[in-house]
């Protein structure tokens, strides 16, 4: 679920108040990476010591059931909870970047130039734990009452598809670069 | 931004932790609703005078740069702050249960049964003021550091598109009932 995801909701606790912020991540292992610029109010109060909660969503679809209080989605949902430990060791910073930039394109971190000394230090990256983590899912038809089930009233699924569109080069590019293959292939389903 | 959406991420603060939740919303006006059974943590901690953060995030594709560190998403997210309010008013319980059926599902409310008192009353509906919100966007191509232009790296934008599928009659439909054009005629891109 985590790895057929593109973003996160991370949710910290900033001056007492809740905050969720639509941010990248990767998973190596059974640890999730989230990085952000080093003065992000997010990441500041996420690897000050606070807990935090990351959560994945999938929406497949609408349930349209018979009844309005029958109404629902369909999505899978993975919520992981834990206190991130800020990442200081050059290396495990330097894997958990490539995982974060290789969960929004495989194959893209090979094919560019590497992160400086100096980038490297504007970006934070922080490591959470999946131990505690917990999975919904709700797929399949609406289910009504019983006595409703009788009723002329249409019920059923209609799905959600996420699909890459065409890829849309910079128009800086000095050069009539081709479109790598690990990104026109990537003409896929999402999900 | 809200009314191109079909779920939110609701954030709040349960025993001290925070919890990040996909679910449902409508708008009426300068109100955000949000609903759900009246057990669940989630809207207890919502109702119960503790500030929330409501995101809904638009993912509208991966930016692909020239160099590692530029790499991001093109994206448009909104987030409401405050501390809702449970709504105890009859009217305004139904109009904003109304108001979030049709969020995922326009036309879809006066197509089908109404809630009965019963339901109504297993249903928790809060309020959340639009007052305080902030908007951020991100949109176009990659900006890459001025040495890094010419650099023979492809470079540009991978958009991401959502669309509705066809739609999937409930197996258990007792009449061959045609799909209502409040539900076949949305077969068009959302966001």
């Amino acid at each position: 679920m985590l790895d057929a995801g593109l973003i996160c909701h991370l949710g910290v606790v900033a001056r007492g108040v809740p905050m969720v912020v639509p941010t990248g991540y990767g998973r190596i292992g059974d640890t999730l990476y989230l990085h952000g610029s080093t003065g992000a109010t997010s990441l500041r109060a996420g690897g000050g010591g606070g807990e935090v909660c990351v959560t994945v969503t999938h929406l497949d679809g609408i349930v349209l059931a018979r009844s309005a209080f029958h109404h629902s989605v369909n999505y899978r949902s993975a919520m992981v909870y834990g206190t991130p430990r800020l990442v200081t060791d050059p290396d495990e910073h330097l894997a958990g970047l490539r995982a974060i930039t290789e969960q929004l394109a495989p194959g893209q971190w090979d094919a560019v130039r590497p992160p400086t000394r100096k980038e490297l230090a504007a970006t934070a990256v922080l490591a959470l734990s999946l131990a505690e983590a917990s999975v919904k899912i709700r797929q399949g038809p609406p289910i009504d009452d019983e006595e409703d089930y009788g009723l002329p009233i249409w019920a059923g699924v209609l799905p959600l598809r996420t699909t890459w569109g065409e890829p849309e080069p910079d128009p800086a590019l000095t050069a009539d670069l081709p479109v790598p293959g690990h990104i026109a292939s990537r003409n896929i389903t999402i999900g």
